[in-house]
Parts: C-alpha cells; structure tokens; sequence
C-alpha cells in the first residue's frame, strides 16, 4: 500500500457533537483514510476546561485551552464552540493560515456568514457548515449542488427538534405549553433556558441559511420575521385537531411577489397550521424535516434526525471527508452562489390562508354578519364551521367558529380581525394562526 | 460583464426526459449561466427519428441521428436513450474524447457501470447519474458525499412508482393485481409491457447502484435477489392491512453477518410488509422514497418524485451543472469509492421476519400443532391470530391463521412452510411475505 499523506485536524468545542466526532475521528481512523486517502490526525482540541466531565472517554493529552496555537498548525478546522466570539475570529485565522473549516454554528453563519464565505473565497478553502441546519440531514449540499439545475419556489422546513417534540407532545397528550415544556426539559429535548428554541431564534437561523441557499441570495437573521411557540395553547391544538390539521413550528422561505408586482422573499418562522396528510405533519419528536418545492423537480422531502451528538456528528464528518478529500486530489473549494439577488420581502408582502377561532353569541344572523364583514375587508372565507357546545349545569349555550381563509395579506387578517373584535356578538378570538400545505 | 465561456452540450435522446431536458436548457440558460460560469449551449439532439412526435417544441436544426459526430464535438454529453447499445459505445467515447457525461441509464450502469467508472476516472472526466435512482430525489451525492463520514448499514427504498401506484391501489381500493395494473396503464403509470416494473428489474438495477455506492463496493444486477408483485394477490394486501401492515415493493441492502460469521451484503428486491407507522408506508402513489440507516447519522429518508419527464430532468440538470462547475473551476473528477470490498451475500444469508398466512381446520389443537412445528424448525413465533369465518349459507366454519414470525433464515422458514404443508389440518398456505421495519 502507498504512504497517505497525514492532515491534521483541529477541533474547537468538546460539547456534545464535539466529543462524537472526536471518537469517531479516532474509531473510524482507517475507513476515513480509505475514503479521502488521507490520514485525518486528531491533532487536538481545544476547550475552555480541560477537567471537565465529557461524554466520551478521550486521550488527556488531546487537550488544550490555546485554540488560537492549535488553529495555526491544522490542515482542517473543526468548529463547534457555538457563540459569535471567538469561534469567528478562529474560523478567520483558520482560512488566512489555508484550512479549510467545517462549522455547525448557525448563529454566527446567520449574523455574519457572508464576510466568512468571502474570506474562503478568496483563501481558495472550503468553509462547510451541513451540520448547521437539521443535523444528521444531508440538505444543504443537496440544496447547493442536486438542485443546482432546478429552482426552488419554496422550502418549509420542521427545523427545530425541542419546539417539535413540545407541539407534539400538547398534539397527542393534550397537554398545555408548559407542561410539555416542562417534560421536554425532564426528557433533555429542552434546555434550562429553552428561550432560543421556544421563541424560534434557532429556527430563524437555520431559517436564513436556507434561504440564502435555495435562493442564491444573502439572508441574514434580520431579514428573518419570527414568531415563537409560546402563544400556542392547548385548545388551538386541539381545535386545529379537530378540523384535521397539525401546529407545527415552521421555517419557511418562499418566492413571491408582492402587491407592487415586485418578486423578492418572504424568510420566516411562526406556528403554522398544516394538513394532517402533509407529508411534514407525520414528523414527530425529536424529528427534523424540509419540505422543498422546486420547479422541475415538484415537490422533495428529507427527513432524520435533527440533533444529538452522533447524528451531527455524522453531518460534520460528511463535511471533513469532502474538503479533505478536496485537499488529496486538488480543485478549487466550493464557491458561495450568489447569482440570485432577490431582495427579503417583510411580513406584510405576505399572503397565506389563516385560521381564526372565535368564541361568538349563539344568535341567529351571527354568521352572516361576520362572513359580510370578512367579505368587506377582502378576505375571502373558506371554511366556516361552528360548534354549539351546552353547559349541562347552567343551560348556557356558547358558539365556536372556526374559520379557515383563502390566501390574505397580513395587513387585511389584522384589519378583518380588529373589526371582527368589536362587534357585539363577539365574546373572544380564541386564536390566529397560519395555514400552509393547503 | 465578463465574457463567459461556453461549453457545448450533447443531448442522446429525446423521450420525456430528454425533450424537458432540452427545453429547461433553453429557457433557463440565463439561470444556469449564473450557476455555472459558462454558457451551456445545446449544440444538438440526437434521435433514432427526427420526425417523432415529440412533448416540447424543439427547433427542428437540432435534431440529427448521427449521434457519434455530436458526441465528438461536445465537453458535456447527457445519455438519456436508455439500453445498453448504443448508450454504452457513446459513453465511452464521449469520456475518451474528454468530456463529462451525466446519464439516467439504470440498466447500462447495473449491467456494465464499473467499465464505465473506469474509463472516467482515467479520462479525468466526470460520470454521474443521479437521475438513474428515484427520479428527482437527490440520493445519490447524498448517499457519496453527505455520508461519506458515516457507515451505512442499510437502505430501503420505493424505487419503483408504478409498483408503488398499483400496490397503492389494490391498498386503498380493494383491486387484484390485473385490475389495479390495468388503471395505472389507463393513467400512464404502467407501459403496456409492464414486465421490467412488475417484475422487480427496473427496481433491482437501482439496487444494485443504491449497493455500490452505500458500500463502497462494486455490485452489479448479478448479485440481485429479484422477486416482482405479480404473486401479490387482494387477500395479501387485505389480510396485511388488518395486520396493521402496507406491503410495498422495496429495493433493500443491507450489511449482514452470515452463519459462518463472514460480513456481507445482502441485495435484493421483493414485496415486503411495513407497519403502517414506519416512514415508508405513508409513501404514496408514484412517488419514490429512500429510507437509510447510518450508524451515526441513525434514520434518514429522502422523499420525492421518482419519475415524469420534468422531475427526473431536474436530477439531470443538477449533474450537468454540477460537472459543468468543474470544468469551468478545474479540479479533478468524481472517484468511484470502492474501498468497501464486502462480498455479496445470496438470500439464503438473510434472515428476516416473515408474515405467513394459512387457511387451517377449525379443530382443537391446531394452534398447538402448528406452534410446535416452528419451534421444531428454530423458527420462533412472534405474533399468531387466527380469525374464524363461519359460511352463513353452509354453516361451515374455516379459520384463517396469520403468524408473524422473528427473524428467521430462508432456509429455516422455507423447511417449516414445507413441513406446515405436510399437516392434515392445512388446507393451504395462502401467503409467505418478508416484513421490514419492526
């Protein structure tokens, strides 16, 4: 057998998928040579605390608190810290020294992703980032480079496991928010401050980077229109329920165009509401989906595991092996495409179906009045159903409604809505919610 | 601007595929010059009749039947004629004359792809052919670069939508097989010599391409156990549906250690019974789905069309650009990974759960006899219901027996079915199915 050439490999973060790709890099030592035709040598990995409990059992001596030393002398950069600093400046000092860097920090690609892109660009080294978005999935390289002959129209994607696993749990058990978030915290699906998840901020991350992907555009967090899963109570989910849809968190990017005739894109997160029979809403758990739809190619899904260490890990290595392999045989890194130039629309450019609950008098004309009154703000009906429940005690009747639109802008639900609250046969709007899949 | 380059391409074929081909190329070219950097100019078609009825209006200048001399002059050559010859004799000289060549020809790389991948790597030239496995869903980069870090240790995959959409049928509707095939003839689902689908063929050569590149290995349609849906009756699918099963046609390989303790891998194509709760059932129609399991990446599944002129055209065009890329940026073609070196196993060294339904004597004693008899052949019984009929006419009463068993080898359940039929009390084995995902 010939003599591989070694490359060494830095790791920053000893975290969960840290330690993973650790093992795995030392386990798998002679499959990974075998496919890039390298040795990947482990060479270190930095940490903030060198005693500190991990998951794995790993060599003492790998270890060290000198990230910026490590950076210097690898072939291959592995950064998994999180946070903007210093995984930035460390990721820049790795392409200015000609390694190439796998990352899985959505946070900083979302805020500061195309000054890094540039800097690979100019360096000639591949800056890879698929663990950043759905874990284990393979979806951004089949974004970039399968769908590279097609144009996508629109992705909605199931992106964000904790927020997942609390819809689901308050879909299947009934329960209300903070009791499913309280389970999801026990279960380790949620963290002990489940603020970035719950109020779609890592959503909204993994939002813009795919939609600067699918797009050829850069988008950042800004551009990113985000509504959590707070609000979602337990009658929503069972009313949704009941008119045979799901609540799910969705990061959506779409083409449109808006009321000037303009085409841009709408990047967002909100809950939204989806057909029982689309294909995301089968998605459970712990679950990561994306739905993509594509001119030529209709409609694709992909689907695995969201996170956890193993499963990232495997995203991370798929990374590595490509720029390493990349290194043995030479050729130019990947080149950041953005050839697309389509500006973010707002929220308010955007038109979706909605679902409006309402808790109404039980009084003959009651549906006429509010249908006329949608129908005077141009917000066309779909569905309309309503459901008489009787207190056996008091005898009192109450009325629910529910409403399902045709496709309205944001500004009209919100002037229907106003005007729907103030009349008189109106006890409350139980909820408000989007439609997609429809 | 800067003055792109433009590179030549060369169109064998012009069926669905091909005419959505050379029309995408016609009315994206702006698009996918962005892409690429060069200007992909069709330079011409070749066809066996210029005068063909054809999908798409083409230019009639484009067309030509003298195939080898388009082929000499092109950088990029798509072969979407389909068949061995004269596919295989212009693949390889459009590769000797150095150009890249994407192809949707299952048949050709399942009979002949390691010749093939040969002659590229020495050319230095790219060979792909995402469209050849599941239409528009990308599987294979994913399968070669995504999890290129990762141990796949199986796949199962809806490659075949016409015995997706007759098996669906006879599912939702109660049809026999003749019935359910003649309506996905009447819907073009199903050619009039259904033979290639129905059988297994076209599946098992997309097998045999999901084998080789899961395992690094070379396979070709020799190392295929193929069995067809003909043999699938109504009963079948009724008695699996009431067993809270689908049955599906899947294309499986899968790593396995046979009784001698050797790893292999078995490949093979055959009706098989899912739960309806696994990810694969709830896929639909003729649509296509791939369902991997990775060792780290743990459960993926990719989701899509797997057929139709402009899907599949999307997996073509995604190649084309991608090697287009390449030329444009320099760097080396894609290698062929054959690093795997695992044997293929025949089916006599899968074990797998198997549905067995059997119409028994209503006598005391059966249920022990029968019981008694698979222990005896080290087949172990994980589920046994027995449904008694009772003919209201002739007040005669039949039962009808269904056994799931654990996993079990071939030639362990095949000595038991042979001895159940032996017995006094069997009338006769109504069905002898595999099951998956349990």
């Amino acid at each position: 057998m010939t003599e591989l050439r070694t490359l060494k490999v830095a790791l920053l973060g000893c975290g969960n998928v840290g330690a993973q790709v650790a093992r795995i890099l030392m386990d798998d030592a002679d499959t990974l040579a075998s496919r890039t035709g390298a040795h990947l040598q482990l060479a270190g990995i930095a940490v903030r605390n060198i005693d500190a409990e991990r998951e794995v059992d790993l060599p003492r001596d790998l270890f060290t608190t000198d990230a910026e030393t490590l950076v210097k002398d690898a072939d291959l950069v592995i950064e998994l810290m999180g946070g903007l600093e210093p995984a930035r400046s460390l990721i820049l000092a790795a392409i200015q020294n000609g390694a190439s860097v796998v990352t899985g920090n959505k946070a900083l690609l979302a805020a500061d992703g195309p000054a890094l892109y540039e800097e690979a660009d100019k360096a000639g080294v591949e800056l890879s980032y698929e663990a950043a978005v759905a874990g284990a999935i393979p979806i951004l390289r089949p974004i970039r480079d399968s769908l590279s002959g097609d144009r996508i129209t629109r992705v909605l994607g199931i992106v964000n496991g904790t927020t997942n696993f609390i819809l689901d749990q308050m879909d299947s058990t009934g329960a209300q928010f903070a009791d499913a978030l309280a389970e999801a915290q026990r279960l380790g699906y949620a963290e002990a401050d489940p603020t970035a998840d719950v109020e779609g901020l890592d959503a909204a991350a993994k939002a813009a980077i795919l939609a600067s992907l699918s797009f050829h555009t850069r988008f950042d967090l800004a551009n990113v229109h985000c509504e959590g899963i707070t609000g979602v109570s337990a009658a929503d989910i069972a009313a949704a329920k009941e008119a045979g849809f799901v609540i799910k968190l969705l990061a959506i990017a779409e083409q449109l165009t808006d009321a000037d005739g303009d085409d841009g894109v709408s990047v967002r997160v909100h809950p939204t509401l989806l057909p029982r029979e689309h294909p995301l809403a089968a998605v459970r758990g712990a679950f990561n989906a994306v739905f993509i739809e594509a001119e030529n190619a209709g409609e694709l899904m992909f689907y695995g595991q969201g996170a956890g260490g193993t499963p990232t890990a495997s995203a991370v290595l798929g990374d590595l092996v490509s720029a390493a392999r990349r290194i043995v045989l030479g050729g130019p890194g990947r080149i950041e495409s953005t050839t697309g130039h389509v500006p973010a629309f707002p929220i308010d450019a955007v038109t979706t179906s909605y679902y409006i609950g309402l808790d109404v008098a039980d009084q003959p004309g009651v549906l006429a009045r509010i249908a006329q009154l949608f129908a005077e703000h141009g917000v066309s009906i779909e569905i309309m159903r309503q459901t008489i429940h009787r207190d056996a005690d008091s005898n009192v009747e109450s009325a629910e409604l529910r409403i399902v639109t045709h496709r309205a802008s944001e500004a009209a639900l919100a002037a229907t809505v106003k005007a729907v609250k103030g009349l008189d046969v109106i006890n409350s709007v139980t909820s408000v919610l989007r439609v997609e899949g429809v």
